[in-house]
């Protein structure tokens, strides 16, 4: 829990998302296990419109998760409504470390931050492969300079 | 499964969602199961933001689900943005019938269709309760004349 | 809500389901989106284990939701242990109807019951295609004679 | 990802869990999101079933998340059946943090591990409790001496 609190000057891409009923847990605020399906949206929606990825996933490299992370601040709740940030932290040969905030909306400062990692791999034998180029172009305009997270 | 098709003029009221990257399931379209978490949230959100509901459900009655339906017509899937068609089929003393579609943005003809049943009950006893006087003012507002789906 | 409240003896197949936290909504109780996660789960099991369905798709038919409903009795809630019941009230050509109960460990009635139509398609071409024989066997092991729900 | 592979050796306490059918994402194994719902579910059963938590939240304090990872290892699917092993890393006054390692059943090493914080606090305020008694000494049962992960 070192990290510092994330803005939404620290991420140069972001999605709309509407909180759902069942994200509230029996608490009333978001679950925590929801915010890692908001990480996976706002970067698949990237690959997918931005990247070119098919998720069908019949031939080029997929991205599959190897690791990822939340740190949790301040409590969200349905019916709020969300924005998504997401930079890259670190694009290797065929992996990506990506870096997302989780925003209520208005509001300057993240209400969580994470990060996740996607290794590319052949669909079929998971082996891993280079990062497909179209996918690589769209994930180098979410480059951040500086410090990691 | 006898249903009309529904479309965007059948409904007063909509929200829009963001279909997420796990709402897709492995024949890589959205699961049926999620449809009914569209439902749910379409409906708390107007119970919530137009009726008064406390979802903390400290007094008054809330509502609970007694019956659920849904007709799949047209498969949809994430990335898609989705908008939720909502209008009240009956307004009871102590029930409600809700009916929702759901459409792809841009699209005139729902996807899915389905109807939604909440009984309202003391939050502790579970006993039924009259509605309470702003959700039903605000469910009359949605309120459709015509033939029952 | 006519229909008779179902107890154990009405299925030949039951799978044992352990309820999850966030099963839970804001209410305290499992959420009504979360049963029909139950049916796919019992269904979809014995498709699988006992029919030799092939979810990769690649060949023989799919199954495919076209309709699904599901009543609620009795509130069920995490931690509880649960028994989906399973039998198939209509076996067609291409399509199937499954009967589903879900029932609290221990407790001769259902807690929720409901009903889920499988249309089998081609993985492609989403056309409908005969139910494959190895599954429509399967399906044959649990049909119940007598009144449909 | 610099953590070694957890094998049930680490683990002093299991709890069997069913994969259910949309536990798989487009890609055919268990979506990554998943496996936080199976942590939060082996904790909570524990605290509920062993430690007293009362969820309801009418008085004593209640964990909330502060921070989660999870690195994963091998591919699980529907219809696997897991077993989710659960110990305790590090047992402060308000906080604690829970090692967890998912595994496929018969497999003696995990296809995923990870870690996740509760800090207690008061259900109203939501400001740092200690832990109450009840759970306190339950989650000493699960203390593992030795190098944390």
């Amino acid at each position: 829990m070192s990290e510092e609190r994330q803005s939404r000057d620290d991420y140069p891409h972001f999605l709309a998302l509407q909180t759902r009923w069942n994200d509230n847990d029996v608490y009333g605020h978001v679950n925590n296990v929801e915010y890692y399906g908001y990480f996976d949206t706002v970067i698949n929606e990237w690959l997918i419109n931005q990247g070119g990825l098919d998720i069908e996933g019949d031939g080029e490299a997929i991205g599959v998760c190897a690791e990822s992370h939340c740190s949790y601040r301040e409590a969200l709740s349905f019916p709020d409504k969300l924005d998504a940030g997401l930079r890259v932290g670190k694009l290797g040969t065929s992996s990506v470390r990506y870096e997302i905030g989780i925003f209520r909306s208005g509001e300057h400062e993240a209400g969580a931050s994470g990060w996740f990692v996607h290794v590319f791999v052949d669909p079929a034998s998971r082996e891993p492969r280079p990062i497909p180029e179209g996918i690589r172009s769209s994930l180098e305009r979410l480059v951040v300079e500086g410090e990691p997270e």
